[in-house]
């Protein structure tokens, strides 16, 4: 783990932007030490796209409620390397939209599966990495967008005791079932108008999960219209559980 | 509006009972005036019985975000005299809940409907006598079960600006027409295993509802067993609202 460059803002948040091997990603650290870590997941659509809304709510973590947040580039997004078969689901996933037909599931399981398959390793090896920072300490939480990614890092990652999930992405079948073996206390947000995402799916995949605690929050509009109020029971969910 | 006893708490609320004609009430006011003030409803089983629940809540608003909290006695509840269609139509219900049958339109609208018709001019009645106080001042919020009372509320009483709703009990059609009519922010919660009460229905009622601002929060557990970390968002909700 390599730090490459470091800001310090007005509110005691240091940014520090980080490489782990081909992977870049973003630690946001506490004035306190060493802080519990919250690991802030995001679609694949690029880190430099998704900073403004990861920074913020990684910097009201941290300012706010005193919590490390990381963040890593996924694989196949931003900077890093295409494959070929995700570049091939990718434009599936398109056409299907834009005929305006439901996305078939060969369509999701091509697009997610790999995701998943190459994506959680990344994220282990980048908490191994961030643990042995003598800033970070204590249990771990994960929240964001790719709600698939969260579930497998729930059911294999011990060190992760609750998570933040945002109901908002196509989820492959063997994820809904996948989703049964996830215990932690979870915190899933649901837009009740999200036009990339079908509510009754997402209401499934809630009720799928096996977590005794898991608390729902559906808000209207669309996919990104998730409200600013969000921001705090959210924090108070890690809060609950990460102290 | 005549107070019959009161009581100050060491975390410096007020609580008084109160009459009003007939009716019984309590008035939860904190130490600083005039404070904004919160209608709790609750279910139909006396304010007695009910007494815990809603002391708790009333005090928690009172003392931690210096809202003033008042609830009144339900017609028929409690020691208010019976009416004996809404006797025959208790009946009805415990019978069909009973034969483990779906409960029918009919007993629910022979339930329901009569108490709104009943319940809403004796909120309007208490809130008139309420801001008359000088302990009381500013918007007014509704929260708590029977949705019916608090859609109908939402409805005709434009001194209410903001409602938390309990998603927990059997809603007559005409009450989910009239949902539609509702605009004020929404805060509503839903039981997810509430074994009183079906989720698709209320699902399709939080859907039903007019307002821009809804926020849905479902929880695991039955109808009793909504977690004690829900206090917090709602009395947000209510800060954001009536501040």
């Amino acid at each position: 783990m390599r730090f490459t460059s470091e800001q310090r803002f007005d509110d005691g948040v240091l940014e520090r932007e980080f490489t782990l091997g081909e992977i870049p990603g973003i630690l946001w650290t506490p004035g306190s030490a060493p802080a519990p870590l919250i690991l802030i997941g995001h679609p694949p659509l690029g880190l430099r796209r998704m900073y403004p809304r990861l920074a913020g709510r990684a910097r009201y973590y941290a300012a706010q409620y005193g919590f490390a947040a990381a963040t890593i580039e996924l694989p196949g997004s931003g900077d890093r390397p295409r494959w070929a078969a995700a570049e091939q689901a990718r434009a599936d996933l398109r056409r299907a939209v834009e005929a305006g037909g439901p996305v078939g599931g060969d369509i999701v399981d091509a697009l997610v599966l790999p995701l998943v398959e190459k994506a959680v390793p990344e994220w282990r090896t980048a908490l191994d990495a961030l643990q042995s920072l003598p800033e970070i300490g204590g249990p771990v939480g994960y929240e964001g967008g790719v709600i698939s990614i969260g579930i497998r890092l729930a059911v294999v990652e011990p060190r992760i005791v609750a998570a933040g999930l945002f109901a908002g992405s196509l989820v492959p079948a063997a994820m809904v079932e996948e989703a049964r073996r996830v215990t932690i206390p979870l915190h899933v947000l649901l837009q009740w108008d999200d036009e990339g995402n079908d509510r009754q799916a997402a209401l499934n995949l809630f009720d799928a999960f096996g977590s005794k605690e898991k608390t729902l929050h559906a808000n209207m509009g669309g996919h990104t219209g998730v409200p600013q109020f969000e921001l705090e029971p959210g924090a108070r969910f890690f809060e609950r559980h990460l102290r």
